[in-house]
């Protein structure tokens, strides 16, 4: 048994505690609000992000930070990649010993172009960190939280570190399985979002299965061209964290990104969008900062490029879509692969 | 404009004719059912197929094979792989001269376990075939009618004949890209029908994006595995007919396969499944030429082998899919990659 903290109850934290408590870690969980804090330690319930869901009666939850910190041998950040550098000041006012980190946020921060590790690298001393993993995967929270089969990696240069995650996470509904490339696994989870909210304008609008398929297939190998100038495997692309996490962001109705994607298709504007959202949809900032990427890297990424246009330059996702869709004949290879 | 036969008057055929018909290209279908040649040719429908489409009025129907291949420079075999061999044979009653064949059909063949090209060659002398184009990729009949963006490889070994086909095909709405990979190309469109059928028996169990996801990830990785070995180029998987066609058939309502699939997941026999679809399921006869297959190039195809035992040796769907999702914890890159 280990002691347990998750840092942000929006319901990937919460649906990851919930499969810690089952697992019968002692885990508890951290909101920066009192009363969802209350809520879920009293009433065993966190309705704003897990509608109709019971949480684990072993399941405490607290909004001090000190005590949260203390109480964790692990801790898994599980808040917004905005949120992330603020966190972890918060954490430093108490936290004194290593711990192993797990981090589960799936973004690039605009401007600075780090991925999550990094900030937090940044942002934490070395002396603190025991190690750190990312998990990351194909696992919308609420089906987690019905126990419906679900695959993940943890990732980690230490292998160490990411089958003591591994063990930490892993029981008959969820699955996790190790992967070196935390460069791969995180550009993949970040950047996927900015598709999904591409794959959701594509049914927004009103096109087909056909037109959303071609859209994945060449948003992978968008994201596999920038990873791996990024110093990810290509392999990796190919993945439960890569092509699996890509695919549920994309076609599954519980996707925010798809969602918020969805209604600018239909015609609204982004600041109506995330007004109707009310949660954090990370695609939007990941897609200013794979703009920024493509150009350090000097990398095509026509799909982030035409969502961008549509996002910040006014552009109409008809328009976008119908630029990507009749871009010139060519032989498949060359427009997938060197483009 | 090119004189055009397509032979095969199902919903892809019948979407193919009516973009070649709007192309401006004579076209002819040919049915064997002398009733739905005149429907078409007279009614302009084709009811049984696409529902509430009206085809172009340039389109003409026989169900006369010597007036279809008098008519042909270019035929389009558009047949269940089952019906290839007929085809072929009663083709040549009439034959006598070198055409461009394009052949659109995604299977393999039960104990032979040619290609649908090698069944073609098998069966038609050279001298009748100018060239043969495989034209692929993730392309729902009801979307391409209703002219939705589509995109779709023609792949030949000759550039000349791939580009001649994208010629023939290519237009505002349908995009046709030219690869040289025959054999990926073929293998991956036979076998998405499989993994089709076992993502919809997850759906049909009532497990949900999650598992698909992680499925259809590892159905990708099994899929190339194979080809590979039997020739194919690995990128090849990552394209619009890899990677692209499996989202497409494992994903949308328009999918028989994955329809028959989630029928079984639901408890249904294969027997009733196959009575309650009326249409051909490809994916059944190819997941018995997939068990010979993973046999004589000794490659792990655990989807497939779960889904053979579902379908001819009477496993529960549950039992197979909880097999699959409970393998072993192990590196991911191992599972993925090397099993």
């Amino acid at each position: 048994m280990e002691k347990v903290t998750v840092l942000g109850a929006g319901s990937w934290g919460t649906a990851l505690a919930t499969v810690l408590a089952d697992n019968g870690h002692d885990t508890l969980i951290w909101s920066h609000r009192e009363d969802q804090a209350t809520e879920i330690h009293e009433h065993h319930t966190n309705a704003k992000y897990l509608k109709d869901v019971t949480l684990p009666a072993n399941l405490h939850a607290t909004a001090n930070m000190a005590q949260a910190i203390e109480h964790a041998s692990i801790v898994v950040m599980a808040v917004p990649t905005k949120g992330i550098r603020e966190t972890c000041q918060k954490m430093m006012q108490t936290l004194d010993k290593p711990v192993l980190f797990v981090h589960v946020s799936k973004g690039i921060e605009p401007g600075s172009l780090l991925r999550i590790s990094e900030i937090m690298r940044e942002e934490l001393p070395a002396s603190v960190i025991e190690d750190l993993v990312v998990l990351s995967g194909p696992s919308h929270a609420e089906e987690v939280v019905k126990q419906h089969p679900t695959t993940v990696a943890a990732s980690c240069e230490s292998l160490v570190a990411a089958e003591r995650v591994q063990d930490l996470f892993m029981n008959q509904y969820f699955r996790v399985y190790t992967n070196p490339d935390v460069i791969g696994v995180e550009v993949g989870g970040a950047l996927k979002n900015v598709i999904a909210l591409a794959a959701g304008a594509v049914d927004g609008i009103g096109y087909g299965d056909n037109a959303k398929a071609a859209l994945i297939t060449r948003g992978l190998a968008e994201i596999s061209r920038l990873g791996v100038k990024m110093g990810a495997k290509p392999l990796t692309f190919m993945g439960l964290t890569g092509m699996g996490d890509l695919i549920v962001t994309c076609t599954s109705v519980h996707s925010r990104n798809y969602r918020a994607g969805f209604m600018l298709g239909e015609g609204k504007k982004l600041e109506q969008v995330l007004d109707e959202m009310g949660m954090v949809v990370e695609g939007v900032r990941t897609a200013k900062a794979a703009h920024q990427l493509a150009e350090k890297y000097d990398v095509a990424l026509p799909i982030s490029a035409a969502l961008y246009s549509v996002l910040f330059e006014d552009k109409t996702p008809l328009d976008a879509v119908d630029d990507l869709m009749l871009r010139m004949k060519k032989r498949e290879m060359d427009e997938i692969y060197n483009n």
